[in-house]
């Protein structure tokens, strides 16, 4: 009945092929994409080993967060003995934090070359959802890319997840390159959000397939937040700095733009998008989201470049409807081309990022609640931050009611150093960090980004330091996180001082 | 008599033509290349105005550090009010730390796209040490490039030092390339470190040259210090990974080489010019060092490409006598290519470089002092180590006889976090992070890098901390610093666990 000659396998079949101890990797970024009857098949089989008293736990490589499916079945199993490069799911945190899993978080652009140099050790399977499978082993890949080309290419076999739910027009969407390694890489031979350099289709070695699922799980992708007074308060904030960057002559036309996920970031390319004085621009991201849609639909983006269409059911249900208007202005590519160094620097990207916690010396932690607890990991943030024409962070500037001010003293953790951040955007107003030695940029983050009620403790906080050019004080630097811990209230620090 | 026709200056008339609050481009990465008594002249411009009640500061923006002429005059005059992005000047270094000059730290190959995008403002003045000039304002510089071209062609006026010291045979030394800008940029079309992809001259539109001043001055290099048993150790420990990667498959030959400037960095490259398993390599760096020239003389370095040639008076006199020999092995770019990220992810750079301190997460402080005294600047060593093939940190387990341990609980400034760590190497041992998670990290470094008698203070440290995923400890975290503030010893940090 199949018009591939690969063995159908039930999701069971497939989870018994697997050995405990192995490295499976899985297609996903974010839940779109990802593998799912697989892994849940996986689960049930660890969770009845583990009563039988055997051991199966497996490493799991994927291209960043999944979805309950995978991450979450796995997780809630006890089946994940090490983790990377990015999961949101909260039973995996709490097994990595309590040490039970072992988390390796990595900026994402790097999970491919170091899958190719055997940084991650041998990856014993991929588990791969797909929406066509050819006879000579080329699949059309669905909602993602993320690391899947390679995890596919270099994996000792390969388990297909056949979604019907995703229509095989899907071809085309995507742009398969794979550079050589060096000293043999040579230049990505893209010069645009909008370029195709590679192919449309994984073609795997038909004698490393070892069998396809049937699935017809939709993505389990779900929705943010409805913007907030605070939220729009940062995008309007945002767009009108990027405005008068434009006007300055600091901010040429044709830029791309690239935005993380979440509510703040979906408010400010809303911000964006109302703002007259910023022409409609095309994406160079990571995730599509539900926004990027809208915006498209409306002419506010006219084009988007990314990893994956993380979009939710309603919503992907609409782009499929009217294809014929999405297909020429979407492109989904691998991750280490969509968060490539070499292609954010060329392309001058403007990137706009949410920050867990900021301090006033222009340093971002975007992973860890008070330096302690994992929460998603680093994910891009870093490929693009670090690399871009323009490097923008946000942040609400207080968070549970004024308990916690986002911006601290000193980060507890430290994603992106002051090199990689030159603007920060709070409700209240923007810092503009360019140029500026550490009290210039205290300065700027405290007129014009920290909370009132908190402004005072963090003059105070730098008047403590005295003579130094850097505002570390091994005393005093985490009198913010010290209060919250005694007192569940950072507005306390004052006492500390 | 000059074959060009652009007036003779003397240095004090140059001087005079800059005015109070002038932004000021040298030429100059290291003292190599860097302008030298036209700076010295403007000093003493300063000197006098000042004692005269007058105002004369200016910003000043090189490549990288420079020579006593330039800093050392500027700042032992008061002169320089804004700074960027590197310097290593005595003097300069207690103005910066004083808050009397604002220093802007910021990463080597983001000087030149800065500069376009005007995010430095506008340059008035270019200040250019030079070998050779044709009539046509075409220039050959001296023994660096840095950021010259750059300012040549977008400063307001410029002015030329004319090196009779550095014979005109240098030209064909540099190659100069510098891109168009985004949303214009295309790839930078060079595959490995021996590549030439631009002009052997920077073409500055003669009508903005404002005149040449004649000098005959030597590069103010200084030698570095011997090596001792404890840098040879680290040396030979870096050989040796360096070697069992090799053998293990993941360290391809034909990868290029980035070394660091320094005592240890020497140590490194000579180790593994002795170690028979490392083939001889190509280095693709920033600054050549004397160490360099003596293993391209002895075979073992095969090519160099750099931004300078920083070696001491008596060593480039033997280059120069044996020009011949090294004319085809030694290159020189513009810093934005030298340190490009396109660059040195293409070419799969293994980056060797010096930390200043460095904690149990394999966080790399590079820049200050206890986390409150600017040291030198981050310089080239984010550039190098965010997107190498695999990068190496270096540092000796302790100083000062014991009382400072490089290795604590946490960074007191983070120039370098754990994601752009793969390998810690002190004189007892090497730490792998590849893989690892904060726990596996934590353990690594503890029982492979750090001295003996600190051990057991950083296992109680990391107890201390209880189930967490990353070790900050809002209590302990700077008990080291703290220890060292007060009793001058972190060996006391046992006290205050």
């Amino acid at each position: 009945m199949s018009r591939f000659p690969f063995p159908i396998l039930t999701a069971e079949e497939a989870a018994s092929l697997i050995d405990d101890g192995a490295t499976v990797g899985f297609s996903g970024f974010t839940p779109a994409g990802a593998a799912k009857i697989v892994p849940t098949a996986m689960a049930a089989r660890a969770t009845a080993l583990h009563a039988a008293g055997k051991p199966w736990r497996i490493g799991v490589i994927t291209g960043a967060s999944t979805g309950p499916s995978l991450d979450g079945a796995l997780a809630s199993a006890d089946a994940i003995a090490w983790r990377t490069p990015y999961q949101s799911n909260d039973t995996l945190r709490k097994s990595i934090n309590a040490g039970r899993t072992v988390y390796f978080d990595m900026h994402l652009s790097q999970v491919q070359p170091w899958l190719r140099a055997g940084f991650l050790g041998k990856v014993d399977w991929a588990v791969i959802e797909v929406c066509d499978i050819g006879a000579d082993g080329s699949v059309v890949l669905t909602t993602s890319v993320g690391v899947a080309n390679t995890l596919a290419r270099i994996a000792g076999k390969v388990i297909l997840e056949l979604n019907s739910k995703q229509p095989a027009f899907l071809r085309g969407l995507h742009d398969i390159y794979e550079p050589a390694d060096p000293p043999s890489r040579r230049e990505i031979p893209l010069l645009g959000a909008r370029g195709r350099i590679g192919d449309t289709v994984v073609r795997i070695d038909p004698a490393r397939i070892a069998g396809v699922v049937l699935n017809n799980a939709e993505d389990e992708v779900r929705g943010f937040d409805e913007t907030t007074e605070v939220t729009r308060a940062i995008g309007a904030n945002v767009a009108r700095f990027l405005a008068a960057e434009r006007k300055a002559g600091r901010l040429p036309d044709g830029l791309p733009f690239q935005s993380g996920v979440g509510n703040i970031a979906n408010a400010v390319i809303e911000a964006m998008a109302q703002n007259e004085d910023i022409p409609a621009f095309d994406l160079y991201s990571e995730v599509i989201q539900d926004g990027v849609i809208s915006l498209i639909e409306r002419g506010r983006i006219t084009f988007a470049s990314g990893t994956s269409l993380t979009v939710t059911p309603s919503v992907i249900q609409r782009v499929y409807a009217n294809w014929d208007a999405f297909r020429d202005k979407l492109v989904l590519r691998p991750q280490e081309i969509s968060n490539s160094p070499e292609m954010v620097r060329r392309l001058g990207i403007v990137a706009i990022n949410t920050a867990l916690e900021l301090d006033i010396g222009g340093n971002v932690n975007s992973t860890h609640v008070l330096g302690r607890q994992m929460m998603n990991g680093i994910g891009g943030s870093g490929d693009f931050t670090r690399n871009a024409h323009l490097s923008i962070f946000t942040c609400p500037s207080v968070q549970k009611g004024g308990a916690i001010s986002t911006i601290v003293p000193f980060v507890s953790h430290l994603d992106h150093s002051e090199h990689s951040v030159q603007v920060i955007a709070t409700e209240h107003g923007v810092a503009d960090l360019r140029g500026k030695d550490p009290r210039g940029r205290a300065d700027a983050i405290i007129e014009n980004c920290v909370d009132p009620q908190y402004k005072d403790i963090l003059r105070a906080y730098v008047k403590s330091c005295g003579e130094t050019h850097s505002y570390c004080h091994p005393d005093k630097s985490f009198i913010f996180h010290q209060a919250f811990q005694r007192h569940k209230d950072m507005r306390k620090a004052a006492e500390l001082l």
